[in-house]
């Protein structure tokens, strides 16, 4: 960690930061100016940065190991829409004076969690003091073959649109979190949304397949149909999402059960982050295989379309879901 | 740059930091979830991470073209440090919602100069908003041959020691923008001074004979006295500082004139951005004359010493400078 500017500086990284880097080649214990990364031959790197403020990103008061692990993983999450295996992170840390050590132990467990779970180590960073909120920035870095990354302009007439695990929770549960009342929800539903708004779980097991058959990728962060949007044009392409499509977890069924209007919320609130790809229309078959083969859930919601007919998200009628959230509506 | 939750984030990325990577291959016009990076064949690359605050790493009311410059230079110093040649960066904004086009505009001049003087394009990046100050916080990336990274750890007992440039400027360029009265400097000498503590310049012409000679380095942020009690520490070796030696600048030369007490602080005052490193003896003098032909100002101010023998600061009578500054007093 570079240029800590005092005796405090340097216990945090002691105590909270190195043990991360333990086992990290290159890290030098986070005690050199820089870190190392030795790529592996025939690969390239890609790399990505997500900042995460205090009241901004994530709720004040919020659970500090929970900060910790959706910081790394809403940059894992860009890696895995890429196509590429996570390596390492840089991690660069402003903190109030008020932080404390409790604090600081949940963010260092919840980063070590998430290390664990999505195969990315703390490679160095740097950490300093801030008048201001708590702000968190990572840079991840993974390996794809040479020439293998997926883009988010590569979509095509013609291919799929698919997306992996269930959209909406993240939304719904910070609707739950904020103080929304879902009375017809169990307690295991209603469990499993403020889970999937806490903790976000980008779909590592996803990588492989999005770089052996996606055409375009990005991840599912703003809301679904503003990212699709966003891929669409990326692409100079138009496209046909079809609502009824769209995979939903027991939890999102039975809300929309009693109410159907939350449907909306759930497919253009954000925070999903899972993986949103396009596949040509002649390796859909096997890519839905291989799919089932690894364990990977995924689910056709959609198909690209010429440039001139635009984008649309429709019902099972094919009519144009009547839609005018301001998640999407000035793309 | 990933997730802009605005209309103003993408006006802001568009006009004021694509064009800083149009130039860059794998950026992608910042239009992509992550940059690539295609390392040259035979390479490891040098990451390192530095963030700068408003009011914390620079004053508030700074001209921002400044605060671009110096957020990239304190970071490719680093990469200089470790004999790595600059390649790309990503950028990590923070803006207070007060922030207006003309600061904006000027940050991204200064960084274009940066990048045009340190050789360090932009490859993505992530702008949000704050409700805090300003944070800009950058993650470089240098390659170096295999093998090749200088650690700050490498200084054995009989090595020299030497600095880049000269030492004090920016740290009497601080005590005057804050209001220090210097009255015996010229106008050229209090301009020297000032623009050294603005506009760091880490000397990139120093990377290849780093990587050639020098058995560790590191940059001089903290403080001349401080940082080499650092290499020291972190080689596991005890070394000598020769004051007198340290190299000065025609302006803090003149001004140690009047008012020596200044030499302390010139000494342990930081922000100097120079590079600091230890040369084996026997290759100390191709090492000089490498220097020398390709304009590299350096100069030998010590030598490393047994562990057992500690750190010192002498003057020229080979006693221990008097020195109770708190920029290294707690190392």
């Amino acid at each position: 960690m570079a240029r800590p500017s005092s005796d405090g500086e340097f216990g945090i990284i002691e105590r909270n930061f190195a043990p991360l880097a333990a086992n990290t080649a290159g890290a030098f214990d986070l005690k050199d100016d820089a870190g190392m990364i030795s790529p592996p031959e025939g690969h390239e790197l890609v790399v990505t940065t997500d900042a995460i403020i205090a009241g901004v990103h994530y709720l004040e008061g919020a659970d500090p190991r929970d900060i910790g692990y959706k910081a790394l993983a809403v940059n894992v999450s860009d890696l895995c829409a890429k196509g590429a295996n996570p390596s390492v992170y840089l991690l660069s840390v402003a903190l109030p004076e008020k932080v404390d050590s409790h604090w600081l132990d949940g963010l260092s467990t919840g980063l070590r969690e998430a290390q664990s779970d999505l195969s990315c180590m703390l490679l160095g960073g740097d950490t300093v003091h801030t008048p201001g909120p708590a702000m968190i920035s990572i840079t991840a870095v993974g390996f794809v073959p040479t020439g293998r990354m997926v883009p988010r302009s590569g979509a095509q007439f013609g291919d799929r649109v698919y997306v992996t695990g269930t959209i909406g929770d993240a939304a719904l549960g910070l609707l739950l979190v904020q103080g929304a009342d879902m009375p017809n929800l169990s307690p295991d539903h209603l469990a499993h949304l403020r889970k999937r708004y806490w903790r976000p779980q980008p779909p590592v097991t996803v990588i492989e397949v999005v770089r052996k058959y996606a055409s375009a990728a990005m991840d599912v962060s703003d809301g679904l149909v503003g990212d699709f949007i966003k891929l669409c044009h990326a692409s100079a392409a138009g496209g046909t999402l079809t609502g009824d499509a769209v995979p939903l977890s027991g939890a999102v069924a039975a809300l929309l059960a009693g109410e159907p209007e939350y449907f909306i919320k759930a497919i253009t609130g954000g925070d999903d982050y899972e993986i949103l790809m396009t596949v040509p229309a002649e390796a859909a078959k096997p890519f839905e295989t291989d799919c089932h083969a690894r364990g990977v859930g995924i689910t056709c919601i959609g198909h690209i379309t010429p440039r001139t007919d635009g984008v649309k998200v429709t019902g099972s009628d094919g009519r144009a879901l009547p839609l005018d959230h301001p998640g999407y509506e000035h793309f």
